[in-house]
Protein backbone atom coordinates (compact mmCIF):
# COMPACT_ATOMS: atom_id res chain seq x y z
CA UNK A 1 0.00 0.00 0.00
CA UNK A 2 1.20 3.40 -0.90
CA UNK A 3 0.12 6.59 1.82
CA UNK A 4 1.42 9.58 2.40
CA UNK A 5 0.55 13.56 4.18
CA UNK A 6 0.02 16.50 3.37
CA UNK A 7 -1.79 19.67 4.79
CA UNK A 8 -3.87 22.01 3.51
CA UNK A 9 -5.35 25.52 5.68
CA UNK A 10 -9.06 26.61 5.12
CA UNK A 11 -9.47 29.18 3.72
CA UNK A 12 -12.31 31.99 4.07
CA UNK A 13 -13.34 31.34 0.75
CA UNK A 14 -13.83 27.38 1.39
CA UNK A 15 -16.11 28.21 4.01
CA UNK A 16 -20.44 28.64 3.98
CA UNK A 17 -22.50 30.47 6.02
CA UNK A 18 -23.10 27.58 8.29
CA UNK A 19 -19.54 28.16 9.56
CA UNK A 20 -18.10 24.86 7.81
CA UNK A 21 -15.96 24.10 5.16
CA UNK A 22 -18.99 23.49 2.31
CA UNK A 23 -18.91 19.90 1.24
CA UNK A 24 -18.22 20.72 -2.49
CA UNK A 25 -14.98 21.88 -1.13
CA UNK A 26 -13.38 18.61 -0.25
CA UNK A 27 -12.96 17.23 -3.63
CA UNK A 28 -10.63 19.96 -3.78
CA UNK A 29 -8.57 18.79 -0.93
CA UNK A 30 -8.65 15.10 -2.40
CA UNK A 31 -7.45 16.55 -5.38
CA UNK A 32 -4.52 18.29 -3.46
CA UNK A 33 -4.31 14.94 -1.73
CA UNK A 34 -3.85 12.84 -4.68
CA UNK A 35 -1.40 15.50 -6.49
CA UNK A 36 1.08 15.56 -3.49
CA UNK A 37 0.99 12.11 -3.36
CA UNK A 38 2.09 11.58 -6.36
CA UNK A 39 4.38 14.02 -6.00
CA UNK A 40 6.10 13.15 -3.12
CA UNK A 41 7.14 9.55 -5.04
CA UNK A 42 8.75 12.03 -7.56
CA UNK A 43 5.59 12.37 -9.96
CA UNK A 44 4.27 15.41 -11.51
CA UNK A 45 0.77 15.11 -13.03
CA UNK A 46 1.12 17.94 -14.35
CA UNK A 47 4.29 16.79 -16.23
CA UNK A 48 1.95 13.81 -17.34
CA UNK A 49 -0.54 16.04 -18.90
CA UNK A 50 1.94 18.19 -20.05
CA UNK A 51 3.21 14.79 -22.05
CA UNK A 52 -0.76 13.77 -23.32
CA UNK A 53 -1.99 11.91 -20.74
CA UNK A 54 -5.21 13.03 -18.11
CA UNK A 55 -7.11 11.34 -15.35
CA UNK A 56 -10.82 12.34 -15.46
CA UNK A 57 -12.84 11.18 -12.53
CA UNK A 58 -15.06 8.58 -12.63
CA UNK A 59 -16.17 8.18 -8.75
CA UNK A 60 -16.38 10.06 -6.17
CA UNK A 61 -17.24 9.26 -2.32
CA UNK A 62 -17.29 11.39 0.35
CA UNK A 63 -18.31 10.67 4.17
CA UNK A 64 -18.72 14.07 6.38
CA UNK A 65 -17.90 13.21 10.10
CA UNK A 66 -17.17 16.40 11.45
CA UNK A 67 -17.31 19.76 10.32
CA UNK A 68 -14.22 21.63 8.77
CA UNK A 69 -13.68 25.04 10.00
CA UNK A 70 -12.32 28.35 9.37
CA UNK A 71 -8.13 28.57 9.45
CA UNK A 72 -7.66 25.04 10.74
CA UNK A 73 -4.59 23.12 9.55
CA UNK A 74 -5.96 19.98 8.44
CA UNK A 75 -3.90 16.53 7.50
CA UNK A 76 -4.78 14.57 4.13
CA UNK A 77 -3.91 11.53 4.74
CA UNK A 78 -3.79 9.70 0.58
CA UNK A 79 -3.67 6.09 -0.20
CA UNK A 80 -3.65 3.21 -2.87
CA UNK A 81 -4.38 0.32 -1.68
CA UNK A 82 -4.04 -1.77 -5.15
CA UNK A 83 -1.63 -0.99 -7.80
CA UNK A 84 -3.30 0.90 -10.79
CA UNK A 85 -4.39 -0.49 -14.05
CA UNK A 86 -6.37 1.09 -16.57
CA UNK A 87 -8.10 2.79 -13.19
CA UNK A 88 -6.72 4.03 -10.15
CA UNK A 89 -8.38 4.59 -6.83
CA UNK A 90 -7.34 6.94 -4.25
CA UNK A 91 -8.29 7.09 -0.99
CA UNK A 92 -8.90 10.20 1.20
CA UNK A 93 -8.37 10.83 5.19
CA UNK A 94 -8.59 14.38 6.55
CA UNK A 95 -7.61 14.88 10.15
CA UNK A 96 -8.39 18.13 12.03
CA UNK A 97 -5.62 19.83 14.60
CA UNK A 98 -6.27 17.83 17.11
CA UNK A 99 -6.24 14.49 14.88
CA UNK A 100 -9.98 13.94 14.85
CA UNK A 101 -11.36 12.38 11.27
CA UNK A 102 -13.61 14.87 10.03
CA UNK A 103 -13.45 13.11 6.39
CA UNK A 104 -13.02 10.68 4.38
CA UNK A 105 -13.59 9.74 0.93
CA UNK A 106 -12.18 7.93 -2.28
CA UNK A 107 -11.84 9.16 -5.70
CA UNK A 108 -11.83 6.86 -9.09
CA UNK A 109 -9.91 8.10 -11.67
CA UNK A 110 -8.93 6.61 -15.22
CA UNK A 111 -6.10 7.31 -17.78
CA UNK A 112 -6.98 8.86 -21.00
CA UNK A 113 -5.05 10.03 -23.83
CA UNK A 114 -5.62 13.61 -24.21
CA UNK A 115 -5.92 13.35 -28.12
CA UNK A 116 -7.80 10.48 -28.62
CA UNK A 117 -9.85 10.80 -25.20
CA UNK A 118 -9.12 7.12 -25.22
CA UNK A 119 -8.09 4.97 -21.76
CA UNK A 120 -4.57 4.14 -22.00
CA UNK A 121 -2.49 2.41 -19.32
CA UNK A 122 -1.24 4.59 -16.37
CA UNK A 123 2.46 5.91 -17.13
CA UNK A 124 5.75 3.77 -16.70
CA UNK A 125 7.14 5.67 -14.47
CA UNK A 126 4.29 6.04 -12.25
CA UNK A 127 3.88 2.16 -12.30
CA UNK A 128 7.53 2.04 -11.43
CA UNK A 129 7.79 4.74 -8.75
CA UNK A 130 4.30 2.94 -7.14
CA UNK A 131 5.77 -1.03 -7.63
CA UNK A 132 7.58 -0.73 -4.59
CA UNK A 133 4.75 -0.31 -1.72
CA UNK A 134 3.13 -3.19 -3.40
CA UNK A 135 5.92 -5.54 -3.73
CA UNK A 136 5.69 -8.64 -1.15
CA UNK B 1 -41.89 9.49 -5.09
CA UNK B 2 -40.90 12.90 -5.45
CA UNK B 3 -38.86 14.36 -8.49
CA UNK B 4 -38.45 18.09 -9.52
CA UNK B 5 -36.33 19.44 -12.35
CA UNK B 6 -34.48 22.33 -13.02
CA UNK B 7 -31.55 24.16 -14.87
CA UNK B 8 -28.16 25.52 -15.03
CA UNK B 9 -26.10 27.41 -17.25
CA UNK B 10 -22.42 26.12 -17.15
CA UNK B 11 -19.66 28.59 -16.09
CA UNK B 12 -16.74 29.69 -17.70
CA UNK B 13 -15.78 29.34 -13.62
CA UNK B 14 -16.58 26.10 -12.93
CA UNK B 15 -14.57 24.94 -16.23
CA UNK B 16 -11.18 23.37 -15.23
CA UNK B 17 -7.77 23.31 -18.15
CA UNK B 18 -9.31 19.43 -18.93
CA UNK B 19 -12.48 21.89 -20.88
CA UNK B 20 -14.75 19.75 -18.41
CA UNK B 21 -16.77 21.02 -15.36
CA UNK B 22 -14.59 20.68 -12.57
CA UNK B 23 -15.58 17.33 -10.65
CA UNK B 24 -15.90 19.01 -7.04
CA UNK B 25 -18.73 21.63 -8.69
CA UNK B 26 -21.25 19.00 -9.30
CA UNK B 27 -21.52 18.87 -5.26
CA UNK B 28 -22.80 22.79 -6.15
CA UNK B 29 -25.13 21.63 -8.59
CA UNK B 30 -26.65 19.17 -6.68
CA UNK B 31 -27.00 22.08 -4.11
CA UNK B 32 -29.13 23.94 -6.58
CA UNK B 33 -30.86 21.00 -7.59
CA UNK B 34 -32.15 20.21 -4.48
CA UNK B 35 -32.94 23.69 -3.15
CA UNK B 36 -35.28 24.03 -6.48
CA UNK B 37 -36.90 21.32 -5.95
CA UNK B 38 -38.02 22.48 -1.97
CA UNK B 39 -38.59 25.54 -3.74
CA UNK B 40 -41.31 23.98 -6.11
CA UNK B 41 -43.38 22.73 -3.84
CA UNK B 42 -43.15 25.73 -2.14
CA UNK B 43 -40.79 24.94 0.89
CA UNK B 44 -37.26 27.21 1.39
CA UNK B 45 -34.30 25.92 2.62
CA UNK B 46 -33.35 29.80 3.26
CA UNK B 47 -36.64 30.35 5.26
CA UNK B 48 -35.52 26.99 7.21
CA UNK B 49 -32.15 28.07 8.34
CA UNK B 50 -33.79 31.30 9.58
CA UNK B 51 -35.80 29.24 11.87
CA UNK B 52 -32.93 27.66 13.28
CA UNK B 53 -32.76 24.39 11.34
CA UNK B 54 -29.86 23.14 9.19
CA UNK B 55 -29.42 20.86 7.17
CA UNK B 56 -25.46 19.88 6.84
CA UNK B 57 -24.33 17.18 4.18
CA UNK B 58 -23.44 13.44 5.65
CA UNK B 59 -22.55 11.64 2.43
CA UNK B 60 -21.91 12.80 -1.22
CA UNK B 61 -21.49 9.98 -4.05
CA UNK B 62 -21.31 10.88 -7.72
CA UNK B 63 -20.43 9.16 -10.92
CA UNK B 64 -18.76 10.76 -13.73
CA UNK B 65 -20.26 9.64 -17.06
CA UNK B 66 -20.03 12.20 -20.05
CA UNK B 67 -18.14 15.69 -19.03
CA UNK B 68 -20.20 18.80 -18.78
CA UNK B 69 -19.02 21.32 -20.78
CA UNK B 70 -18.83 25.22 -20.54
CA UNK B 71 -22.30 27.33 -21.77
CA UNK B 72 -24.34 24.03 -21.60
CA UNK B 73 -27.75 24.23 -20.70
CA UNK B 74 -27.52 21.06 -17.96
CA UNK B 75 -31.08 19.58 -16.22
CA UNK B 76 -31.04 18.30 -12.86
CA UNK B 77 -33.96 15.85 -12.14
CA UNK B 78 -33.57 15.44 -8.30
CA UNK B 79 -35.60 12.96 -6.59
CA UNK B 80 -36.47 12.19 -2.99
CA UNK B 81 -37.24 7.84 -2.93
CA UNK B 82 -38.43 7.74 0.76
CA UNK B 83 -40.23 10.28 3.16
CA UNK B 84 -37.77 11.62 5.16
CA UNK B 85 -36.70 11.24 8.88
CA UNK B 86 -33.80 12.54 10.85
CA UNK B 87 -32.11 12.03 7.60
CA UNK B 88 -33.35 12.88 4.15
CA UNK B 89 -31.52 11.29 0.86
CA UNK B 90 -31.83 13.28 -2.43
CA UNK B 91 -30.87 11.91 -6.13
CA UNK B 92 -29.43 13.51 -8.44
CA UNK B 93 -29.62 13.12 -12.61
CA UNK B 94 -27.89 15.57 -14.81
CA UNK B 95 -28.67 15.46 -18.39
CA UNK B 96 -26.79 17.89 -21.32
CA UNK B 97 -28.52 19.43 -24.14
CA UNK B 98 -28.71 16.43 -25.75
CA UNK B 99 -30.49 14.61 -23.19
CA UNK B 100 -27.35 11.99 -22.15
CA UNK B 101 -27.24 11.53 -18.32
CA UNK B 102 -23.58 12.99 -17.61
CA UNK B 103 -23.65 12.68 -13.87
CA UNK B 104 -25.78 10.88 -11.23
CA UNK B 105 -25.26 11.54 -7.70
CA UNK B 106 -26.98 10.88 -4.49
CA UNK B 107 -26.52 12.89 -1.07
CA UNK B 108 -27.75 12.67 2.24
CA UNK B 109 -28.13 15.23 4.85
CA UNK B 110 -29.33 15.26 8.51
CA UNK B 111 -31.46 18.40 10.31
CA UNK B 112 -29.86 20.22 12.84
CA UNK B 113 -30.95 22.65 15.57
CA UNK B 114 -28.97 25.45 14.84
CA UNK B 115 -28.50 26.68 17.95
CA UNK B 116 -27.32 23.26 19.79
CA UNK B 117 -26.11 21.65 16.44
CA UNK B 118 -28.37 18.39 17.80
CA UNK B 119 -30.63 16.33 14.93
CA UNK B 120 -33.88 17.33 15.05
CA UNK B 121 -37.13 15.95 13.12
CA UNK B 122 -37.42 17.61 9.75
CA UNK B 123 -40.29 20.76 9.37
CA UNK B 124 -43.78 19.96 9.84
CA UNK B 125 -44.78 21.82 6.68
CA UNK B 126 -41.69 20.14 4.71
CA UNK B 127 -43.18 16.73 5.61
CA UNK B 128 -46.51 17.87 5.04
CA UNK B 129 -45.75 19.10 1.51
CA UNK B 130 -43.64 15.90 0.80
CA UNK B 131 -46.57 13.51 1.91
CA UNK B 132 -48.83 13.26 -0.84
CA UNK B 133 -45.93 12.28 -3.10
CA UNK B 134 -45.46 9.15 -0.82
CA UNK B 135 -48.99 7.90 -0.53
CA UNK B 136 -50.13 5.18 -1.66
CA UNK C 1 -24.49 52.78 -24.89
CA UNK C 2 -25.55 48.77 -24.83
CA UNK C 3 -26.79 47.52 -21.60
CA UNK C 4 -28.81 44.72 -20.28
CA UNK C 5 -29.89 42.52 -17.08
CA UNK C 6 -29.91 38.97 -16.08
CA UNK C 7 -31.10 37.23 -12.66
CA UNK C 8 -29.10 34.98 -10.77
CA UNK C 9 -29.59 33.14 -7.71
CA UNK C 10 -26.93 32.92 -4.65
CA UNK C 11 -25.61 29.83 -3.78
CA UNK C 12 -24.60 28.28 -0.55
CA UNK C 13 -21.38 27.38 -1.97
CA UNK C 14 -21.21 31.33 -2.53
CA UNK C 15 -21.51 32.46 1.17
CA UNK C 16 -18.92 31.97 3.27
CA UNK C 17 -19.14 32.30 7.43
CA UNK C 18 -19.46 35.68 7.83
CA UNK C 19 -23.18 34.82 6.08
CA UNK C 20 -21.99 36.85 3.19
CA UNK C 21 -21.56 36.41 -0.37
CA UNK C 22 -17.63 35.90 -0.79
CA UNK C 23 -16.10 38.70 -2.19
CA UNK C 24 -14.26 36.49 -5.03
CA UNK C 25 -17.48 35.41 -6.12
CA UNK C 26 -18.51 38.34 -7.65
CA UNK C 27 -16.29 37.88 -10.92
CA UNK C 28 -18.24 34.45 -11.43
CA UNK C 29 -21.43 37.14 -11.65
CA UNK C 30 -19.60 39.33 -13.67
CA UNK C 31 -18.49 36.36 -15.36
CA UNK C 32 -22.58 35.28 -15.94
CA UNK C 33 -24.01 39.23 -16.90
CA UNK C 34 -21.34 39.55 -19.47
CA UNK C 35 -21.61 36.66 -21.15
CA UNK C 36 -25.33 37.06 -20.71
CA UNK C 37 -25.31 40.08 -22.25
CA UNK C 38 -23.86 39.38 -25.54
CA UNK C 39 -26.48 36.36 -25.63
CA UNK C 40 -29.04 38.86 -25.31
CA UNK C 41 -28.22 40.04 -28.52
CA UNK C 42 -27.80 36.64 -30.54
CA UNK C 43 -23.51 36.79 -29.68
CA UNK C 44 -22.14 33.51 -27.90
CA UNK C 45 -18.86 33.70 -25.91
CA UNK C 46 -18.48 29.76 -26.50
CA UNK C 47 -19.09 29.70 -30.09
CA UNK C 48 -16.19 32.73 -30.45
CA UNK C 49 -13.84 30.49 -28.42
CA UNK C 50 -14.52 27.05 -30.52
CA UNK C 51 -13.92 30.04 -33.56
CA UNK C 52 -10.39 30.25 -32.32
CA UNK C 53 -10.58 33.86 -30.36
CA UNK C 54 -10.66 34.10 -26.72
CA UNK C 55 -11.34 36.66 -24.26
CA UNK C 56 -8.80 36.99 -20.93
CA UNK C 57 -9.64 39.40 -18.41
CA UNK C 58 -6.65 42.15 -18.16
CA UNK C 59 -8.39 44.19 -15.21
CA UNK C 60 -11.23 44.01 -12.48
CA UNK C 61 -12.67 46.62 -10.29
CA UNK C 62 -15.48 45.78 -7.53
CA UNK C 63 -16.90 47.79 -5.13
CA UNK C 64 -18.48 46.18 -2.10
CA UNK C 65 -21.60 48.54 -0.64
CA UNK C 66 -23.80 45.93 1.14
CA UNK C 67 -23.73 42.08 1.09
CA UNK C 68 -25.07 40.16 -0.74
CA UNK C 69 -26.83 37.08 0.56
CA UNK C 70 -27.52 33.38 0.48
CA UNK C 71 -30.51 32.87 -2.03
CA UNK C 72 -31.09 36.07 -3.01
CA UNK C 73 -32.43 36.56 -6.41
CA UNK C 74 -29.84 39.34 -7.38
CA UNK C 75 -30.14 41.29 -10.77
CA UNK C 76 -27.06 42.22 -12.59
CA UNK C 77 -27.06 45.36 -15.24
CA UNK C 78 -24.33 45.06 -17.15
CA UNK C 79 -22.98 47.73 -19.79
CA UNK C 80 -20.68 48.36 -22.01
CA UNK C 81 -20.27 52.28 -22.61
CA UNK C 82 -17.79 52.25 -25.45
CA UNK C 83 -17.40 50.11 -29.27
CA UNK C 84 -14.94 47.65 -28.33
CA UNK C 85 -11.72 48.14 -30.20
CA UNK C 86 -8.43 45.42 -29.13
CA UNK C 87 -10.36 45.91 -25.34
CA UNK C 88 -13.49 45.69 -24.10
CA UNK C 89 -14.96 47.30 -21.26
CA UNK C 90 -18.01 45.98 -19.20
CA UNK C 91 -19.34 47.95 -15.95
CA UNK C 92 -21.74 46.10 -13.99
CA UNK C 93 -24.26 47.06 -10.93
CA UNK C 94 -25.66 44.13 -9.01
CA UNK C 95 -29.06 45.24 -7.44
CA UNK C 96 -30.60 42.58 -4.82
CA UNK C 97 -34.41 41.87 -3.97
CA UNK C 98 -35.29 45.48 -2.75
CA UNK C 99 -33.34 47.00 -5.59
CA UNK C 100 -30.55 48.11 -3.38
CA UNK C 101 -27.27 48.57 -5.35
CA UNK C 102 -25.00 46.18 -3.40
CA UNK C 103 -21.87 45.99 -5.86
CA UNK C 104 -20.38 47.65 -8.95
CA UNK C 105 -17.43 46.76 -10.77
CA UNK C 106 -16.15 46.93 -14.32
CA UNK C 107 -13.59 44.82 -16.19
CA UNK C 108 -11.17 45.13 -18.84
CA UNK C 109 -10.85 42.16 -21.29
CA UNK C 110 -8.85 41.83 -24.56
CA UNK C 111 -9.49 39.41 -27.97
CA UNK C 112 -6.69 36.97 -28.32
CA UNK C 113 -6.19 34.61 -31.28
CA UNK C 114 -6.53 30.99 -29.47
CA UNK C 115 -4.02 29.81 -31.99
CA UNK C 116 -1.13 32.38 -31.30
CA UNK C 117 -2.30 33.89 -27.88
CA UNK C 118 -1.99 37.69 -29.93
CA UNK C 119 -4.20 40.48 -29.87
CA UNK C 120 -7.17 40.66 -32.41
CA UNK C 121 -9.73 42.67 -33.70
CA UNK C 122 -13.23 41.70 -31.99
CA UNK C 123 -15.70 39.16 -34.35
CA UNK C 124 -17.32 41.07 -36.96
CA UNK C 125 -20.31 39.82 -35.80
CA UNK C 126 -19.77 41.02 -32.02
CA UNK C 127 -19.03 44.32 -33.28
CA UNK C 128 -22.62 44.45 -35.96
CA UNK C 129 -24.70 43.31 -33.12
CA UNK C 130 -22.89 46.05 -31.11
CA UNK C 131 -22.93 48.79 -33.31
CA UNK C 132 -26.76 49.71 -33.26
CA UNK C 133 -26.31 51.01 -30.22
CA UNK C 134 -23.54 52.96 -30.39
CA UNK C 135 -25.03 55.12 -33.38
CA UNK C 136 -25.88 59.14 -32.84
CA UNK D 1 5.73 49.54 5.50
CA UNK D 2 5.14 46.48 6.26
CA UNK D 3 5.72 43.26 3.40
CA UNK D 4 5.21 39.59 3.96
CA UNK D 5 5.44 36.35 1.46
CA UNK D 6 3.95 33.63 1.30
CA UNK D 7 3.49 31.15 -1.35
CA UNK D 8 0.69 28.91 -2.71
CA UNK D 9 0.38 26.37 -5.44
CA UNK D 10 -2.22 26.56 -8.10
CA UNK D 11 -4.67 24.26 -7.60
CA UNK D 12 -6.58 22.16 -10.96
CA UNK D 13 -9.91 23.42 -9.23
CA UNK D 14 -8.49 26.94 -9.99
CA UNK D 15 -7.76 26.96 -13.78
CA UNK D 16 -10.77 26.99 -16.40
CA UNK D 17 -10.65 26.15 -20.05
CA UNK D 18 -8.26 28.18 -21.08
CA UNK D 19 -5.52 26.35 -19.58
CA UNK D 20 -4.82 29.79 -17.01
CA UNK D 21 -6.52 30.74 -12.98
CA UNK D 22 -9.63 31.65 -13.46
CA UNK D 23 -9.76 35.67 -12.77
CA UNK D 24 -12.11 35.47 -10.17
CA UNK D 25 -9.51 33.05 -8.16
CA UNK D 26 -6.87 35.85 -7.31
CA UNK D 27 -9.18 37.35 -5.16
CA UNK D 28 -8.98 34.33 -2.68
CA UNK D 29 -4.64 34.48 -3.31
CA UNK D 30 -4.72 38.07 -1.88
CA UNK D 31 -7.17 36.76 0.75
CA UNK D 32 -4.35 33.74 1.81
CA UNK D 33 -1.57 36.52 1.28
CA UNK D 34 -2.88 39.19 3.82
CA UNK D 35 -4.31 36.09 6.59
CA UNK D 36 -0.45 34.96 6.13
CA UNK D 37 1.09 38.18 6.35
CA UNK D 38 -0.81 38.92 9.67
CA UNK D 39 -0.08 35.50 10.49
CA UNK D 40 3.66 36.43 10.13
CA UNK D 41 3.64 39.32 12.97
CA UNK D 42 1.62 36.99 15.35
CA UNK D 43 -1.82 38.05 14.12
CA UNK D 44 -4.69 35.71 14.06
CA UNK D 45 -7.47 36.75 11.46
CA UNK D 46 -9.52 33.66 13.02
CA UNK D 47 -8.93 34.74 17.00
CA UNK D 48 -9.92 38.33 15.97
CA UNK D 49 -13.13 37.15 14.84
CA UNK D 50 -13.85 35.09 17.14
CA UNK D 51 -13.48 38.03 19.83
CA UNK D 52 -16.08 39.75 17.48
CA UNK D 53 -14.48 41.51 15.40
CA UNK D 54 -14.63 41.04 11.34
CA UNK D 55 -13.22 42.59 8.12
CA UNK D 56 -15.41 42.65 5.41
CA UNK D 57 -13.89 44.11 1.71
CA UNK D 58 -14.81 46.97 0.49
CA UNK D 59 -12.61 47.26 -2.70
CA UNK D 60 -11.12 45.04 -5.09
CA UNK D 61 -8.81 45.63 -7.64
CA UNK D 62 -6.74 43.20 -9.90
CA UNK D 63 -4.51 43.67 -13.25
CA UNK D 64 -3.78 40.55 -15.02
CA UNK D 65 -0.29 40.80 -16.57
CA UNK D 66 0.63 37.29 -17.41
CA UNK D 67 -1.76 34.28 -16.72
CA UNK D 68 -1.59 31.87 -13.74
CA UNK D 69 -0.74 28.36 -14.84
CA UNK D 70 -1.68 25.01 -13.40
CA UNK D 71 0.82 23.62 -10.63
CA UNK D 72 2.85 26.59 -10.58
CA UNK D 73 4.24 27.45 -7.06
CA UNK D 74 3.41 31.29 -7.11
CA UNK D 75 5.10 33.64 -4.84
CA UNK D 76 2.59 36.40 -2.96
CA UNK D 77 3.95 39.72 -1.59
CA UNK D 78 1.94 41.27 0.77
CA UNK D 79 2.09 44.72 1.30
CA UNK D 80 0.57 47.29 3.65
CA UNK D 81 1.66 50.64 3.18
CA UNK D 82 -0.30 52.77 5.74
CA UNK D 83 -1.27 52.66 8.76
CA UNK D 84 -4.78 51.01 9.27
CA UNK D 85 -6.88 53.44 10.90
CA UNK D 86 -10.68 51.92 10.55
CA UNK D 87 -10.17 50.71 7.06
CA UNK D 88 -7.30 48.88 6.11
CA UNK D 89 -5.37 48.66 2.40
CA UNK D 90 -3.55 45.79 0.95
CA UNK D 91 -1.09 45.38 -1.96
CA UNK D 92 -0.66 42.33 -3.37
CA UNK D 93 2.39 41.20 -5.84
CA UNK D 94 2.18 37.57 -7.19
CA UNK D 95 5.17 36.34 -8.90
CA UNK D 96 5.23 32.71 -11.23
CA UNK D 97 8.47 30.21 -10.48
CA UNK D 98 10.54 32.38 -12.83
CA UNK D 99 9.73 35.15 -11.04
CA UNK D 100 7.78 37.40 -13.42
CA UNK D 101 5.20 39.57 -11.98
CA UNK D 102 1.48 37.79 -13.06
CA UNK D 103 -0.53 40.03 -11.40
CA UNK D 104 -0.98 42.97 -8.81
CA UNK D 105 -3.78 44.00 -6.63
CA UNK D 106 -5.34 46.00 -3.85
CA UNK D 107 -8.12 45.49 -1.60
CA UNK D 108 -9.59 47.64 1.03
CA UNK D 109 -10.82 46.35 4.48
CA UNK D 110 -12.66 47.31 7.04
CA UNK D 111 -13.20 46.42 10.38
CA UNK D 112 -16.73 45.54 11.70
CA UNK D 113 -17.98 44.55 15.33
CA UNK D 114 -19.77 41.61 14.63
CA UNK D 115 -22.80 42.21 16.90
CA UNK D 116 -23.68 45.53 15.41
CA UNK D 117 -22.03 45.62 12.06
CA UNK D 118 -20.63 49.06 12.94
CA UNK D 119 -17.48 50.08 11.86
CA UNK D 120 -14.67 50.44 15.12
CA UNK D 121 -11.31 50.69 15.36
CA UNK D 122 -8.61 47.84 14.64
CA UNK D 123 -7.69 45.70 17.41
CA UNK D 124 -5.17 46.99 19.74
CA UNK D 125 -2.57 43.54 19.33
CA UNK D 126 -3.03 44.38 15.28
CA UNK D 127 -1.66 48.00 15.83
CA UNK D 128 1.03 47.54 18.32
CA UNK D 129 2.22 45.01 16.06
CA UNK D 130 2.17 46.56 12.69
CA UNK D 131 3.64 49.62 14.74
CA UNK D 132 7.58 49.32 14.09
CA UNK D 133 7.34 49.04 10.69
CA UNK D 134 5.76 52.41 10.18
CA UNK D 135 8.22 54.41 12.86
CA UNK D 136 10.44 56.78 11.28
Amino acid sequence: MFSSETTIRVRYAETDQMGYVYYGNYATYYEVGRVEAMRSIGFSYGKMEENGIMMPVLENHSRFLLPGKYDELLTIRTEVKDMPGVKIRFHYYIYNETLELINEGETLLTFLRTDTHRPCRPPADLLELLRPYFTT
